[in-house]
C-alpha cells in the first residue's frame, strides 16, 4: 500500500515469514470490526437508553446491569461483578450564575456548572466580586487583604502549544482539582475555574475537585471558556466585576456499585490474564460517549470479536468495566486488590480511556524487552494508521495493577478533539464517528491477539 | 517526548547536528500556527460571509475577490489572477422526490439532490419504477427489456474495509460519474445513485457526473444512504417500487472566473517555484469547509506564516487558489498551461484537498531521490503526529503540473470523517476543528520551509 511509511518496511522484512498468519489475522480482525462490528450499536444503547452514569446514580446501576447482560449474551465463559462502595455526589438543581449590575452588560447570564465533589452555595446563592489569577503563586502575592470575601477566578487556559491535548490538559487541570483548597485559606468565598477546553464555546466542563480536611470548604464551579474570556475582558474594562452563583449539589453517603468483568478462559495458559478495560461511570452532563462509553464498548468488542471469529485464546482474556474512575477510582483499586489477593498474574492490561477517535498508537508501561517485542509487531499495524508503540503511562484504572510484572498499556487515539467533549454536555453519542470507534476496537483486538499468540517475553 | 515512535530516532541521529535549526524552526512554525494562526478565522469568512462557491456563481466571484484581497493584505510581493472560462451549472429549485403509492409507506418523501452537470427532469417531473443494480455489468444482463422506462438505482456502498476512506470512495464513485451514461442505452429514464457516504444518514451528497455526446442524456440524482437502504428494503418487500423525482437544474453558457495566485519572490533562487494550493470553488449544498475551504486557508497560511515569522524564502513561494476543481479542472489546466508557456520551473507543488482533519502525512509523486531526501526530514515531523512521506498521487489540481521535473505532493490528513461531509449540506464551518486545521497549516508550512531551505536534489 502506497501510504505505508516506507522506512518501516525494513523492520518488517526479518519477521515476514513468521508473521504471515498474524498479518492475515489482523486484517481479518479489522475487516470484521468494520463490517460486522457491535461497538457502535452498543454505544448507542449505553448513551441513549441509559445516558449519564455518575457513580452512585440509578443510571450507573443500570449500566452495570447492561454490561453484565451484554457480556453474558456474548457467551463468554464467566461474567462476574466486583462490589465496591463509591462516592455519591449529586448536582441537584441546575446551577445559576449571572453578572451583578455590570456597567456594560447588566445581569447577563453566565454558563457555569458545579465541579464534581463541590459543596453547594448557601440556599440563596453567593454574590461577590471576582478576582482573576492564572497561577496559585499569585494568591500569596495578593494575600488575604485582596482575596477575602471574593470569588477567585482561575483563568489559565490549557496550553495550546502542546500537540498532545492531554499534555495541554495537564498544564491547566490543577486549577480545577486544587483551586478551592488553594484559595480558601485566603478567605475566598468560592472559586470559578475556566473550563478545561481548547475551544472557545459556551459549554462548562465539570470534573473532579478535592477538599482537604483541615481547609475550609468553599463552592467550586467551572465556567465556559467563552464566559471566562468575557469575565477577563470585563475586568479590564470595569473596575470591579461582581458575580452571583447558586449551586445545590451535595455529597450523599457512599453507595454500593460494581465493576463488571467478562472472561474467556485460556486454553493453554489460563493463569496468564490479558485484561482490557474502560470505565463504566461518567460525569453527569453529557452521555459519557467519548469518556468513557467508547472504552467500554471497545473493551467488550475485543471478547466479542474473538467469539465471532471463533478464535480460542491460549491465555485468559478479560473485559473489565471499571466503576468510579471519575471521582474515586474505587473500582480500579478493588480490582487490583482482588487480583493481588487471588494471586492473579496479569500478563498485560490495556486501558481505553482517551476517546473514541481515530487510532494512533499505544503507550507501554513495563519492561523494555516487552516494548521491543511489541515494536516487532508494529509493521502489522501501520496499514491501519497505527504507527507507534512507545513508553508512556497506561491509564488511571489499569495502572493500579502495577506490580513489576504486568505490562500496562494505554490505547491512544488522536487527541485533538477530546477536550471539545470531555466532561461536558457535548459528550454525546453523536460526537462519535462509527468508523473511528470501530478502528479503535480492531486495533485493541489486534494487539490482544498478538499478545495472546506470542506472549510477552 | 514519550510518544515519538522510538525506532525512528535512529534515523534522526545521523542528521541531528545539521538539522538542529530546522527542528527549532519547525517547532516555531507549529507554535505560531497554534497560537497566532489565521486559518480558522479566514475559513469562517469564506464559509459564513461567502458560503457555497460553485463555479460560475456570484459566490465564486466573491471568493475570488476575497482571496485576492486577503493575499494583498498579507503584503506578499505579487498577487495576480488567471482568467478561465468555467462551466456554469445551476441547481435551480430544490429537488423533490417521493415514493409513489408504496403499499407500506405511501408517498413518503425521499432525500435526493441533482448530481452536478445533470439535466433537469421534465417540468412535471418523472415517475417510474426503479430497478436496483450494484455493478454496471448487471445492466447488460438485465437488458433493455427490464430497464426500459425505469429509473436505474445504483446502490453499491463505498467499501468500508478500505482503511483509507478515499479508496472506499474510489470503489463506488463510478456509479455517480458514469451511471447515467451506462444506463441510458438500455432505455433508463433517469438514475438515482446511493450517496458517496460511509455513514447511514439523511443527507444526499452531490458531485460531478458526465454525459457522452453520442449517448442520450438522462437526469441523475444522488439519494441519501438512509433512503438508499429504504429503497433496497422496499424492493425486497414490495414487488415493484415507483419513485417520483423532479429536478430543475440546468447548464448555462460557460462563465469567466479566475485562479488567485499570491507570491513571495525567492531571494536566492527566484526561478524555483514552490507552490501550495487548494481549490476555491465548492459544491453548492454546504459551505465547502472541508472541500476545500480548508485547503485554501491552509495554502494562504503558508505565505502568511513566512511573513509573520519574518522568514525570507530563498525560493519563490506561491499560494494558488484554483478555480473549478469540482466540475471541470479548468483552473488547474490553465495554471499548468501558463506555467509551461512561461517556462516556469515548479520545484515542488503541494495540494491540500483532503479535508481540514488532523494531519497524518504527505504523498509524493516524483523521483525516488526526492522522496528519499524527504524521508530524512521525517523525524522533524513525528512529534507532531505526521509520520509518513510515501509514494502516491498528489491531487487533481497540482497533478496537472506533472512534467518529469516537478515533485508533486498531497497533504494527507486523517480520512475517516471526510465522506461524512464531502459534497453535502453537512460540509460547513462547524465541521472543522480549529486545532486540526491549524496543525495542517503548520505541517504544510514546515514542509515548504524545508524544501525552501534545502531544495530537492
Amino acid at each position: 500500500m502506497q501510504w505505508i511509511f516506507l522506512s518501516l518496511i525494513t523492520i518488517s522484512l526479518s519477521f515476514l515469514s513468521a508473521q504471515k498468519t498474524d498479518e492475515q489475522m489482523i486484517a481479518q480482525i479489522f475487516e470484521t470490526a468494520l463490517t460486522q462490528g457491535h461497538s457502535y450499536e452498543n454505544l448507542r444503547e449505553l448513551c441513549k437508553d441509559i445516558g449519564p452514569r455518575l457513580s452512585g446514580s440509578d443510571n450507573a446501576a443500570k449500566a452495570v446491569e447492561w454490561g453484565q447482560k451484554k457480556l453474558q449474551e456474548m457467551g463468554v465463559d464467566r461474567v462476574f461483578l466486583q462490589k465496591v462502595m463509591v462516592p455519591h455526589w449529586i448536582r441537584g438543581e441546575k446551577e445559576k450564575a449571572h453578572l451583578v449590575n455590570s456597567a456594560s452588560l447588566g445581569d447577563q447570564t453566565l454558563n457555569i456548572c458545579a465541579l464534581g465533589g463541590s459543596i453547594s452555595t448557601d440556599k440563596t446563592g453567593v454574590s461577590a466580586e471576582i478576582i482573576e489569577v492564572q497561577e496559585f503563586s499569585e494568591l500569596a502575592k495578593l494575600g488575604k487583604e485582596k482575596i477575602q470575601g471574593k470569588i477567585v477566578f482561575y483563568n489559565r487556559p490549557m496550553n495550546p502549544t502542546h500537540i498532545n491535548a492531554f499534555r495541554a490538559y495537564s498544564s491547566a487541570v490543577s486549577q480545577r482539582s486544587m483551586g478551592a483548597v488553594e484559595a480558601a485559606p485566603y478567605g475566598a468565598v468560592a472559586v470559578i475555574v475556566r473550563s478545561m477546553n481548547l475551544r472557545i464555546d459556551e459549554y462548562p466542563h465539570t470534573g473532579g475537585m478535592r477538599y482537604k480536611e483541615e481547609v475550609t470548604k468553599i463552592p467550586a464551579a467551572a465556567i465556559s471558556t467563552q464566559d471566562a474570556q468575557l469575565l477577563h475582558q470585563l475586568l479590564a474594562k470595569e473596575k470591579s466585576v461582581t458575580v452571583y452563583m447558586k449551586m445545590s449539589c451535595q455529597t450523599l453517603p457512599d453507595a454500593p456499585s460494581y465493576n463488571v468483568v467478562g472472561e474467556i478462559t485460556g486454553s493453554e495458559f489460563p493463569e496468564e490474564i490479558i485484561a482490557v478495560g474502560g470505565h463504566l461511570d461518567s460525569w453527569d452532563l453529557g452521555e459519557g460517549a467519548h469518556d468513557d462509553g467508547a472504552g467500554c464498548v471497545q473493551s467488550m468488542e475485543v471478547l466479542r470479536l474473538f467469539k465471532a471469529m471463533k478464535i480460542k485464546p491460549k491465555r485468559t482474556l478479560r473485559t473489565v468495566l471499571f466503576m468510579n474512575e471519575e471521582n474515586g477510582l474505587r473500582g480500579a483499586l478493588e480490582y487490583a486488590r482482588l487480583a493481588k489477593e487471588n494471586k492473579e498474574f496479569h500478563l498485560a492490561a490495556i486501558e481505553s480511556d482517551s476517546g473514541g477517535f481515530t487510532p494512533r498508537g499505544f503507550t507501554v508501561d513495563g519492561k523494555q524487552s516487552k516494548l521491543q517485542q511489541m515494536l516487532s509487531w508494529l509493521p502489522h499495524f501501520i496499514p491501519y494508521g497505527i504507527y507507534y508503540f512507545a513508553e508512556g503511562r497506561s491509564g488511571a484504572d489499569v495502572s493500579q495493577l502495577k506490580d513489576g510484572r504486568a505490562t500496562l498499556m494505554g490505547f491512544k487515539p488522536d487527541s485533538q478533539r477530546y477536550f471539545d467533549y470531555h466532561h461536558a454536555s457535548t459528550d454525546v453519542f453523536e460526537a462519535i464517528n462509527k468508523r473511528e470507534l470501530e478502528l479503535g476496537s480492531a486495533a485493541i483486538t489486534g494487539l490482544v491477539y498478538l499478545i495472546d499468540q506470542h506472549g510477552l517475553k
